[in-house]
């Protein structure tokens, strides 16, 4: 049951890179819509397949090994229109900044050409067993600085 | 910026449905394996991909115009072993049984050959605004009883 | 088997509406600390007590029969240090700015005396029938306004 | 700020600990009641609180130190009516069966005195270094055998 068919993968286009995401049941509240909180699980699983896309898809060998990880210092998100049920969104992510152990990225969460959220995140490489940031891998950094 | 490449979606192997699904932070809790909850989300987004699969992919719609949906009524899950961080699962779905309202369901959430998860779920198609249940449409029934 | 003695509740303290939230495994992630999303579902249930302390706790009525609720438009979250497993929180909630159909409230998620995460959320209040924002009722603006 | 008066906690009923669990937006999804995986995270709460209440309230201590945690090895749940948006249940938490590691647990969500879900949960002691179970400490088992 070979499954390299059906395998969920992103994608880069220029400067971004982009993850297609559906929404289920799970991710919407009584509202109708999309729960806010949710829009930021959606970011981050983005996050994390432009890294296995780049060639750093061993997070939970880094975690368990290295100890390292990427915790988020500050989030902005501007709620524009909501998702709902079914949609079929494309989360984008490009880093816009880079400075020692700190990534600055831009994520926007689309429906078809429709910014409907804005995500800005600051993220910071840190050791885990010594609880404090370290400079991010000159490989990754290179790697993340994609251009046009 | 055309997706239809990365759009997730599963396919049919024999009887069963099989879906992808990617592991990350927001699955799993600070024991280092997935939440034992989660499984029955990836259970979920199976189910819906198979009823998308089978051209019944409009499920807000039916949701807001025709007010049906599925209720879990009852839900055994056998815990074998743990998924973790980085895993990607295959999740399948087959049909077991079927009368009147009612569907039974068997999916293996599955790494490799292993089962980790085995999920049998009864479902209840429901009239939402009656509150009770209806017999499933015809074309449905005749779509989810998939043979080899 | 009556529960008014154990019914999770807030209380003011000057300005600032406070609720206690205890870290269950469902709010960790595999960094074995609690997952940067979560931080955003424990403000919005200190927001929804804030409201139920005031006598609004009937949010499911208003959404159902007068189809109001209010949505996030706008969120900041500075993250200073993480919580985990088997903490107890305390998450504030105060109304900084209120205009028209907006209120700005800041909040802060706090163990003992530390701000782990301090929260800026911009919400607006919307007919979900018309799908545009609306004045907020005066009777909720002046119990919001609360001074010490 | 103490917050020792609005600190959540169950009690003892007879042979059953009960805790109230208040139903956020985030809890619910679209179809307008509560997600059904997420009655299973109200029975983890519970299950969370019961320890507490018994004395073994440092999962956290227990799992970095000790390396030592329960894990859900198999769940019957039984829905039989929703949950909605703002509905105060309780959940109650009794053990029915105690062999070695395992420990059999009976949970049911209500509202008032309907039973809306019944979760049957087998629970077993891991050793997370060893990956194997382990008997349960005699004097957890011992509490956990409460008597009316």
């Amino acid at each position: 049951m070979s499954c390299d068919d059906i395998t969920p993968r992103g994608k880069m286009v220029g400067s971004k890179f982009i993850f297609p995401i559906r929404i289920y049941y799970e991710d919407t509240d009584a509202g109708g819509v999309v729960y806010y909180a949710n829009y930021l699980r959606f970011a981050e699983r983005t996050r994390t397949e432009f890294l296995r896309h780049l060639g750093f898809g061993n997070q939970q060998e880094i975690l368990e090994k290295d100890r390292f990880a990427f915790m988020v210092r500050h989030v902005e998100a501007d709620y524009r229109a909501p998702a709902v049920l079914d949609d079929l969104l494309t989360i984008t992510c490009e880093m816009i900044e880079q400075k020692g152990a700190t990534a600055t990225l831009l994520q926007e969460i689309k429906r078809g050409e429709d910014v409907l959220v804005e995500v800005k995140v600051k993220a910071v490489y840190v050791n885990l067993e010594k609880r404090r940031p370290m400079r991010m891998p000159c490989d990754l950094i290179e790697k993340m600085k994609v251009l046009p």
